[in-house]
């Protein structure tokens, strides 16, 4: 990160929720009450602190998001809420705040109460260390199974002046959001309506965390916030003028990259590949195919084994629900085609070179399934050993 | 088995589409033309003798199925078209019959073109070895990555004589039937009505294989053949009386059976379990949600470490888009209590009861939803190393 978001501090410590003095307590604190937005998980079941920071957010402002890892807080009843009501009345209190103004965030195990106590012990020195640099430190703090930390930026020129948009998210597993995703942080200098912050958020998820799936799990947790401080600009962005499609665009480059960073770094993963489909009567269409040739476990197996299979593509696309012509199928393996209308084109020679474009770490999988104008896409990664192993041991 | 089905007769072979000698030919005919039905996949991409037989299937009459295993002839185009007509010609040459009163079955490897002449070479033999006591050779040459024969039968009385269903299936890699599963061949020596065995094979198939995942990926070779000879008795079974009654639960304990062997011996399976799903507002939503917890990977990979993981079975059901208000659930291990009315009511000596029962071959997990009529149930097995190894390693 070359320069920080203008009216933000962050923060992250270990509370003793991790094992071995790994950070498990972030914060991001803006100076003044920002303005915020959020999009949080559609599963039926939702964690405690969903629930609140939904419902705080629909005033339209924030000044704290407290995070734990390595607990969820989730299917914890009233004790679950009553700690997340606790924390965030500490918080409030040490930053001279409102409660109303301090949103929770948890990720990690289900249906365990959280540490109360351990947290609470740590939230001085959590917020002592608030700083303008901290974002590694908070990055490293929301971590769960996640190899390597998240973190996205991208600059937009608001009048003359230039306005950043940082994002950190985690990782890596029960990961297939829907409307929503693993937890997200969106932070900008860039002054914005809190309409118009809602509304962009949600397109912009739709068409990045929404497209990935690690194991086609919809966590309890998932949840994208966004905190807008204004600090770098009195000029507002507002509705649909220029500066909010390219704040827009700066929000999409964000979260594309860190949608890449969790698919990447899915549990066990070791390839990241993006399922490209055209051709089809609609975009609805074309998003249904490239889901579930994603979350196949026969394909995700055979991106494992490096092994360019394309009958379980076409099973796949076929199970899908979309209707399409089978007759009118191609597939390509990033350049390679091995499959035109319907038939196999593989030859030795074509197999060696898809199989050598599916041992790289990213790659496409482009399916054309006929001559509509549907597009859409999705991001996936491999299911391997490390994946069952992670899994497998992972106990409650 | 006992005693066979009279009015069939059964034989296996090896034409050479798998190596070493293994069975991969396997033929059932009827002495007479037999009433048929027939319940095929619902991929939008189709396996040849999936078109072919669902067509000559409509005239209600059949008198050989001739199956292959190593090769799907799926994604084969016109030519893998033209084999299977060229094949179903040869055995109605050979067997004195009417081609139309033939089927093909395929299972196997997608997209590669059927070994003809080793095949046509192989139907003499195919042919002079069918014997009344056949149905052990045909139930292994259908096998593919089986590691088990899968063979069930139950009895009926209609009027004053014993009547016998036999049912044969294989897996045991992409299976998550929908309206119909893998290949599963059933006879009878009962007469029966054609719309009434296709009706009760419709219903029963919708309550046993429809219920059933492994991998979630529906075959696009799926098909189930029922054959009824008459051989045993003048009174046929009709409508909805007493003996069509009878014949339906017949043919249930029989589908149910092999489901369940289908199920546990699901590629790399050590556990078959059942989700039961109970006081949900409507069946539709109890199977949709024992549906979305029996292919969740991460409860999957949780029954294959024992682990009595109530979290991600409740996040599961949450994200399975029925209604349930999630402080009213509870899960059971077998007899163990983990979860009450949205709380975890584990203790270290209810999970260690719970994981001994996670050890066990069989056992039921049920969740409870509420006050609801609905009721539902799915099968489903564990996600392990061996999975991923058999689908990493199995190539085009």
């Amino acid at each position: 990160m070359n320069r920080p978001v203008k009216g933000f501090r962050f923060s992250g410590v270990h509370a003793g929720t991790k094992p071995n003095g790994m950070l498990d307590l972030g914060l991001v604190v803006a100076d003044e009450p920002a303005v915020a937005a959020g999009v949080f998980t559609r599963n039926r079941v939702r964690a405690a602190p969903v629930v609140i920071s939904e419902r705080r957010l629909r005033a339209g402002l924030c000044q704290a998001i407290l995070v734990n890892s390595g607990n969820a807080n989730a299917c914890t009843g009233r004790e679950g809420r009553e700690s997340a009501f606790t924390l965030t009345r500490a918080i409030a209190s040490a930053l001279g705040t409102a409660t109303k103004l301090v949103v929770p965030a948890s990720t990690g195990v289900i249906g365990v109460q959280l540490p109360l106590e351990a947290i609470e012990a740590a939230i001085p020195a959590l917020v002592s260390g608030l700083s303008a640099d901290g974002a590694s430190l908070f990055s490293r703090a929301i971590m769960t199974t996640d190899r390597v930390p998240k973190i996205a930026e991208a600059k937009l020129e608001v009048g003359r002046t230039s306005c950043r948009v940082l994002g950190i998210a985690k990782g890596a597993g029960m990961i297939h959001p829907n409307m929503a995703t693993t937890l997200a942080f969106v932070t900008t200098d860039a002054a914005i309506g809190q309409r118009t912050l809602q509304r962009l958020l949600g397109q912009v998820t739709e068409q990045t965390f929404n497209r990935a799936t690690v194991d086609g799990d919809t966590s309890t947790n998932d949840s994208i916030y966004a905190l807008a401080s204004g600090a770098a600009t009195d000029r507002r962005i507002d509705g649909g003028d220029a500066a909010a499609k390219r704040f827009s665009a700066a929000l999409e480059g964000v979260l594309e990259s860190l949608t890449k960073m969790i698919v990447a770094d899915g549990e066990g993963a070791e390839h990241l590949v993006r399922i490209d489909v055209e051709g089809a009567r609609t975009d609805v269409d074309a998003i249904q195919i490239a889901r579930t040739i994603a979350c196949s476990q026969l394909v995700k197996t055979a991106i494992h084994g490096c092994d360019p299979n394309w009958g379980r593509i076409l099973a796949a696309a076929g199970r899908s629900g979309a209707r399409f012509n089978p007759d009118h199928v191609s597939v390509h393996i990033g350049k390679v085609e091995i499959f035109r209308e319907g038939r196999p084109t593989m030859t030795t020679k074509t197999e060696t070179k898809a199989a050598a474009t599916m041992k790289g770490q990213e790659y496409v999988i482009s399916v054309r399934v006929g001559k509509g104008r549907g597009l859409g896409h999705y991001w996936t990664c491999d299911l391997g050993h490390e994946y069952v192993r992670i899994n497998a041991d992972y106990r409650t």
